[in-house]
């Protein structure tokens, strides 16, 4: 029985109960790297967010919106400091709770507004894959036909630098990259509950180098 | 109709034709990250692999035993030279080609033996994440209870370490940590055709930086 049937107000799921969030781990190819991580993080407005680092790497979580600006301003700020740094990025909604998903009692797929981010001047490249994680016996298509549209999508904003094995190439302004990866995350979530998508983001690389 | 049953015989599916490999990124946080990359890549057998490498990761393809061996030996390498390093990792199997899973006709989940890798003296802790790519409308249960099942192995070989959000923690020698994260997805392989598995590994980690 839905909330208009029973005429009973259901309150909205929160972004925190929904388990939207970031978990990222920022490497800095430099002897100095704490000083330019500590200080990159301790800049970022992290006003909203729950933000909580470990020995490992930070989790974020808030609005879609929010996570995804807290990530553009630490790794922007990391990387005016010149050195070559990557940045292994995890983006999840429809999954709180750790081996569980925890979610209040009736929550299915829930939409969110595509988010937009300020241009950076900072060029990131980065290996890019996206996972409906859908489950056996429901409704809603196949995985890789929504990958397939995500990728569309980001050939549409100019972002789209070709296909490697097991990941999209996406090369332009960091704002942009993160703002394609995560509205694909927010598109394919419309229909999808559990979504995740894993970004690695490569700046200042004098080289080759896989580094 | 199966092979059995036309008496054609079909030459069984090669680890390259079922797409097993994995994509990764070493991170240095070390002024002399260049040498340490380098050597620790140019150290490594790749016999019977293919190894490229680009400007934001490097591709390894091969069997699952032989491509688990070749992160160990890369990893452990570059950690020998003393420097903070992590490592993004994506292992992947069952759908090769980009877009689109490039299948030779008639294949579905493909078995692999478990993997095994030698002790390397190198502790490693990771964030590791499992990705069962079900189609919807297909049969082989929910994706969390396959999460769970192999989170319940990482517990029996005593590597398991915690749940944070989005990941679960490993803690043991690196090559204990490749196997379990390995093993568990070639066990959910054997059931689903497409199952990737992503890891973040932390090495000589002087502190709680998120680095």
């Amino acid at each position: 029985m839905t909330p208009e049937q029973t005429g009973i107000a259901v309150p909205p799921i929160t972004p925190q109960e929904y388990g939207v969030g970031a978990r990222f781990t920022l490497s800095v190819y430099d002897s100095d790297y704490v000083s330019i991580i500590l200080g990159a993080l301790g800049e970022a407005d992290a006003d909203g967010l729950v933000v909580e680092t470990n020995d490992i790497s930070t989790f974020v979580g808030g609005t879609e919106q929010r996570v995804a600006g807290f990530l553009r301003d630490v790794i922007a700020a990391a990387a005016a400091r010149g050195a070559h740094l990557s940045a292994s990025i995890l983006l999840s909604r429809g999954c709180p709770g750790e081996l569980q998903c925890e979610l209040p009692p009736g929550a299915t797929a829930l939409a969110a507004s595509p988010i937009a981010l300020a241009a950076t001047g900072v060029r990131a490249r980065a290996h890019w894959s996206l996972y409906p994680l859908l489950d056996a016996g429901q409704a809603g298509g196949d995985h890789m036909a929504a990958i397939a549209a995500a990728v569309d999508h980001a050939r549409e904003t100019g972002l789209y630098a070709g296909s490697d094995h097991y990941a999209t190439r996406l090369d332009g302004d960091l704002a942009d990259v993160l703002e394609t990866a995560a509205n694909a995350w927010i598109l394919v979530g419309r229909t999808v509950q559990h979504v995740t998508t894993h970004l690695t983001v490569s700046i200042n690389s004098p080289s080759v180098v896989a580094g």
